[in-house]
């Protein structure tokens, strides 16, 4: 007998129809002398429904308030998911956050798991029970109801498996698993069977589709294995598990593309102590999150510092820079949100030299200028011209040995 | 500094726009120095509209999940409302019944306040929060969602006004209070200023529309005034009090009548002991409320036994009762279904002679037959043909001296 914890998105769960396929997937598992505890997300759309519903009332709702009317989302997926199973016989029980001690901090919309006290769960599961939980909420340990931010199903899954050291968390979407790059951009992209944790971590455009970064980095400390699957398949899907596992390495395992960025620099910046201070404080104070960040020393005690930021943050951090060049005495500041972030990620890079310069000289074989480029240990990641992005993701796909083989097809 | 508890029913809080309505008074009592606690029922059509969800899955969903999915609706409406007050700058927060620790048994669908442990209502009216419940829901010992039925805010709000100790509970709804008669039917019915916990008890029709009637119940136990009155005007509504709060007493304050049940009579039933137990223990069996009971004695041992049901459960009872009466001997069994009861009621009946005698007579001038007679301390009603239910109205209104002055029309 295994525990197996199997968490459906929005998706899978989006009409009465899914739920009841959704109901046909958990029963099979039970069938096979497994203990089942599903994890679900709210219908699709619901969410968006009740976010655009509290913005009828204020653009700025309070956080507390947004969560307890968010929360009735998943509730409703639950109890219709217990209520399909027992009405097909099968003995189910849902529990919302606070019932499956589902402990976070009070960052209403965006909190943060502290502890699962798993008793009532384990006390459902050796009574025979389905459990069904509620994902993408808890409560704090005044019991006022939090959320997880978007796609925090995810994490609720992963954090409750480890909870109950269950033997596997299977993550049910409407993609049939990881990709080596976007389908939609490159036709030869194909389904990993195996990813490590470090490069979903690191697949952050491509990965973030399909799970909750948070959720991995859960699943990696506690060694979860996540299996990511389609819930309209029976195909197997890909397991995401720690790298020793024995997996067969690839140099390269993903090309990811990202457009959502843009970019900003500030040119002959004093080089002095406390600069970067200066200059980033403002932005941080104004909600906005940096990504990539690159300085150039120049001659004479100065720099050249080029950063990213999100588009839709484009224009607001141009005009605060504008503001921080003048007081600290830069030449000019410029930006540009015709980018696009390209990266390929593998844990294999560790030990393999050259795949920076393999892809240098792909993209530069084809034309395309590097603007940005930043690294961490199994990533390399350049900002081009946004118009290059999906060629630059099919040449790196091709140059990487990703393809697919023709007959495969 | 009073203490007020205010409910608000699902026509109140049907939109965004009523909700708001709702602040604005929330607000203004809160801004005469009141603590205020907020009593919520779902949105209008809500409740409805999630059963029939469930009804999507299932004849008999789970009577667990379905209360799970029943609460959604106010749970919904409490963030709305909290999220309101906030977007205005006053201090509000949401409690869902287990966070307000309404503790009920665990009869799901229908289940009854056990204890309200007000803790965490009393710290946040401290703090100067306005505190908003979801009404209709609570949480058994083990922290099962649970609710109270169809009307069940009433009876939170009440309950809630209890275990506050508060000093008004002002039940908002789409109607401006209680009137001595059905307005539709009788167009010079007049709003009673004040009537009896009792009387309320024994105006099921009239009353059940505004009230629920458990909750009448509860206040009387409690001795909370309660307030009915309109959440769409300003004027004062009823006040439902104690019979010796001095309130002036009518001999008849109220006529109410019904039409949804039907009569069963079996007749030349053999007069023995134990046989009401035969003839009335399946039908209760069948899960079917026997409201009124009559029994005449004939000669010869034998006795005619008349009772009536709900229509809706009229076909199924007719079908048990003619099997009861082939295995107990009675002579034949028929029944009715064009029928209505029409009641009068009022305190001051217990001291008044004369008012039965009135009835008989005022219905008998009109050529109305009665067929059943039932009596409580308060009350008279009469079981006659459903056509002439109006008239029978309109007639006793007048008789007892309940008619609004034509001035005041």
């Amino acid at each position: 007998m295994s525990l197996i914890v199997q968490k459906y998105g929005g998706t899978s769960v989006a009409d009465l129809e899914r739920i009841k396929n959704v109901a046909h997937r958990v029963i099979s598992t039970y069938e096979k002398e497994n203990q089942v505890v599903v994890i679900l997300s709210a219908m699709a759309g619901v969410t968006d429904g009740l976010i655009s519903m509290a913005h009828g009332i204020t653009n700025n709702p309070d956080p507390r308030e947004l969560d307890v009317l968010l929360a009735t989302g998943e509730q409703t997926t639950a109890a219709l998911l217990a209520m399909m199973l027992t009405s097909m016989n099968y003995p189910a029980k849902s529990l919302m956050g606070h019932q499956a001690e589902v402990v976070t901090d009070r960052d209403y919309g965006n909190a943060r798991i502290l502890e699962i006290g798993a008793g009532r769960i384990k006390d459902l599961l050796q009574k025979g029970n389905i459990v069904v939980v509620a994902g993408f909420q808890g409560t704090d340990i005044k019991g006022n109801i939090t959320t997880l931010g978007r796609g925090g199903s995810d994490t609720s899954a992963v954090a409750i498996a480890a909870a109950l050291t269950a033997d596997t968390c299977e993550i049910y979407t409407d993609v049939d698993g990881i990709y080596t790059a976007d389908p939609n951009v490159c036709k030869k992209a194909q389904k990993l069977a195996y990813i490590s944790y470090d490069e979903m971590l690191n697949m952050s455009s491509l990965g973030a589709k399909v799970l909750q970064i948070r959720s991995v980095g859960f699943a990696k400390k506690y060694n979860i294995p996540l299996h990511v699957r389609s819930s309209f398949s029976q195909e197997e899907g890909t397991m995401v598990v720690n790298e020793d596992s024995g997996m067969e390495q690839l140099v390269v395992s993903g090309v990811t593309h990202n457009k959502d960025e843009a970019r900003i620099t500030l040119k002959k910046v004093p080089d002095q102590p406390g600069i970067a201070a200066k200059i980033f404080t403002p932005i941080a104070e104004a909600g906005i999150i940096v990504d990539m960040i690159i300085q150039n020393t120049r001659a004479e005690g100065q720099t050249d510092l080029t950063f990213t930021v999100p588009k839709t943050a484009y224009k607001k951090a141009l005009e605060i820079e504008k503001e921080v060049a003048a007081r600290i005495g830069a030449e000019d500041v410029f930006g540009d949100d015709n980018i696009a972030k390209v990266s390929v990620i593998g844990v294999g890079m560790k030990n393999h030299s050259g795949v920076a310069s393999v892809m240098f000289n792909t993209l530069s074989r084809e034309g395309i200028n590097i603007h940005m480029i930043s690294t961490s240990e199994i990533r390399i990641s350049c900002v081009i011209d946004e118009k290059y992005a999906e060629l630059a993701v099919r040449v790196l796909h091709t140059a990487f040995g990703l393809d697919r083989d023709e007959e495969e097809k």
